[in-house]
């Protein structure tokens, strides 16, 4: 399947040997002057098209693809029929990935303001920003070199982006500072107060004044409808290169190390604080308070109240190691007389 | 309880008989000429107002309702007290709707693009839309007759509209193709990027191109704040009839057959697929790359994490065939010495 | 770490003295015109700031804190070091807020209407009201005094709000009447349609209209992405004081008793009512047409599918009383040979 062109406006075709280059693979076979328009799955790609073999599991479909190449790793040469092209390289997804870019680049900013925005006098715009149209920029924000601030977007008083920041529609940003290239979806919400309160002697509830910000690292990634409360007293920080796919919730002064991965509606409460590289399924919660160990994986749904080792795998509601969840659903299939769960994968 | 009058204007009233037939039920007993002003729940429908019975738990309110006449099933017109009236029809809850509705139609479309709404010249607008107060409409989108785009909507480049659609308050679509009479309420998102990306050998994230789109089919309905990602490679696909109910979140490659039933805070991830008739309970969720049959049936809070045969009802986390998830929560209750459990239901 | 200036602008400094005063707590020890900036927990507040101490866990850093003075409880008085200085009272969380908003009052409305604002001449806006940038205000719609009507925000014909209401970026309401001081978090929907809808013969839904309204309490707060549906036929009601976290979803006819305290992504499907002070920790559900008593309390993550008594605890998924969901997690335990389960905590 071709890239629709109404959304996605056809670059410059690559030859075949272009396509090699970026993705950083040796092109085996074909003609690298064969010009290269798209990329597309092993069974819909197209003879001027390129595909990728990632996965064993669909190395089947090597025999029967119409792709002018496929990408794959060097151990999958052997399974490439007769007479068809491949670029190989020990990261198929990755140079498969760069070959999409170089075809349809991510679309540049179109400098200027539109004229229905609305940009206080004392926000500092940088060079080649796009500011779109209905766009607030509060007193004093500074946007970087290079920015795209979606239509709708507020970019309140005082907030910071780095170059480079791409803000989709109808998002929010207060009390924070992003550093370059973040990308937020569109809806995301950075910076409001989060949830803390004081209870009186009669039993109301008061606001605990939240006085911290939000600290967003370079290439952080919001996803749609994302939030991020900012902190208390210290700050929430999104640690270098973290993503959060859409609807994930950030309570107040949680932070996270570089390169987490935080998949759909996963909720982590307050001043909870994760290591570099810890990745959680969707729908998986971690309470308040807790910490979270470099590379330590949360599986989906599953509910982590205690603290979680470096490297360790959890899973469950509560959340226990992840073998002994495994044994233990094992053990209560055994005893209601089902046959063995099938295997819950993190 | 009569609507209130400043969010839904008064309609003409029906008389008795012409709620019946707006029903497509018989009516037995009461004033034809009897007018109707109003619709509401047994307890509380006063004598000008209609209302209904779908469930014969309720029949004992039979007797004290205040109602002009009660939406029925043939089976309970014997509950029904001397001297009272009754819509008879095998289709109550839809007959009492048909009345409401037409007692309180939608809204139609004020045609007209309002003057704060930024609209590309090379947008096309069909016959009797209204787009309201700030909206945006970028170029080469195609807007359906009779279609109501609210205050602050967005509508991404090239995005396709069927004629019908309601597209709610701060709505964002890009990369989109929408049948008719489709439906978004406020927040909903729709052809974002999904949630993709590869690993280069240092460790970072790198996006891939997310070239897909989304393919919404007739009369779908997203809720509040929903988000439907667009495919990768492929396209992300509703069919017909398909609703989602706020926060559902659809990742990317996903597709759902017709008639699909996805309640609050559903997730499910990227290249899924749903057949016809599926219906998913509360904070439920599906892995990636799973098969779900017809009408199947997942329940409230449950985590999917293999392929589910048609009709098959399905149940806890990791979810299993119901009645085995039952048994083994009651031999987990026997176990630990307590109660039978309340029975969870789909 | 002082509050970043860019996004909390310093008020004037309070004396010590006038601390102890907001605090409502006795001061014992210091100099009582020592100048106060601000507020910081015990381990980072410097010699201008003060600080608290809530948790006994926390005792040991009275020890090292450089703080000018400490609020804590009388009983916590004796581990103050020598030389220190305290705000005793009764309740120290309450009484550190109190300093907190003295030092950093919210900000007042800046009354008028910005002239990007699409105001209706038949909305009726009190005095000293500040309407933002891009602002929506439909026809009819009544806004108290003293209110703050953040940017993008949309507000529906004929809301109705009290005074001092703050509503956030990028909010909608329709179909609402609030009381007085209620505050929206950006991208909070309410009062959009709910989800419902009938079945045709033909096997296509039909919506049900949607004729009921939300009925928001003085001082209800609802996060960020947070969803509250009209009711059909009756209202959707929030009690006063009620607070909804990010992201939670409120189904229609849904009624919450006063001081509810909802943690984030929690859902409650339509019909269920909610006595006073009902606590439900992230993630939890509540299926519909259910009641949950007064003081109840829901553990995270779980879902409740029948009714719970007053001043109960429930957890787990089917939820049980939290003291057989405890039990029947350590057999499960035990039955698979591992240790003894992490403590849930509601």
């Amino acid at each position: 399947m071709a890239a629709d062109p109404r959304f996605f406006p056809a670059g410059s075709a690559l030859t075949l040997a272009e396509a090699a280059a970026a993705a950083g693979g040796e092109l085996v076979g074909g003609d690298p002057e064969l010009p290269i328009t798209g990329v597309g799955p092993l069974q819909s790609a197209g003879p001027a098209e390129v595909s990728f073999l990632d996965n064993r599991r669909y190395a089947g479909q090597l025999a029967i693809t119409q792709a002018a190449a496929v990408v794959l790793a060097p151990e999958m040469l052997a399974k490439l029929p007769e007479g068809r092209a491949a670029i190989v390289t020990p990261h198929p997804y990755l140079g498969f990935g760069r070959i999409a870019r170089a075809l349809h680049p991510a679309a540049a900013p179109r400098p200027g303001i539109h004229p229905s925005a609305v940009v206080d006098a004392s926000a500092r715009i940088g060079q080649g920003v796009e500011v779109g149209p209905l766009a607030v920029i509060e007193a004093g924000a500074e946007i970087g070199a290079g920015c795209i601030i979606g239509p709708h977007a507020v970019i309140g008083a005082g907030v910071v982006l780095g170059e480079g920041c791409r803000i989709g529609a109808h998002t929010s940003l207060s009390h924070c500072i992003a550093g370059r290239q973040v990308v937020l979806h569109p809806g995301a919400r950075v910076g409001q107060e989060g949830f803390g309160f004081a209870v009186t002697p009669e039993g109301r509830f008061e606001t605990m004044p939240q006085l911290g910000r939000v600290l967003l690292g370079d290439f952080v990634e919001l996803g749609a409808n994302a939030c991020v409360d900012r902190g208390s007293q210290t700050d929430t920080v999104l640690g270098a290169g973290t993503r959060l796919d859409n609807m994930v919730q950030i309570g107040h002064n949680v932070s996270t190390g570089k390169g987490c991965v935080l998949v759909a509606q996963v909720g982590i409460a307050g001043s909870t604080r994760l290591g570099n590289g810890v990745q959680m399924g969707g729908q998986s919660g971690i309470s308040g308070h807790v910490e979270i160990g470099d590379r330590a994986q949360v599986a989906a749904q599953s509910g982590v109240m205690s603290d979680v080792a470096p490297g360790e795998v959890v899973g469950g509601s509560p959340a226990w190691p992840m073998r002994e969840t495994l044994r233990a659903f094992a053990a209560l299939r055994k005893l209601a007389g089902t046959k063995p769960p099938a295997k819950p994968t993190p």
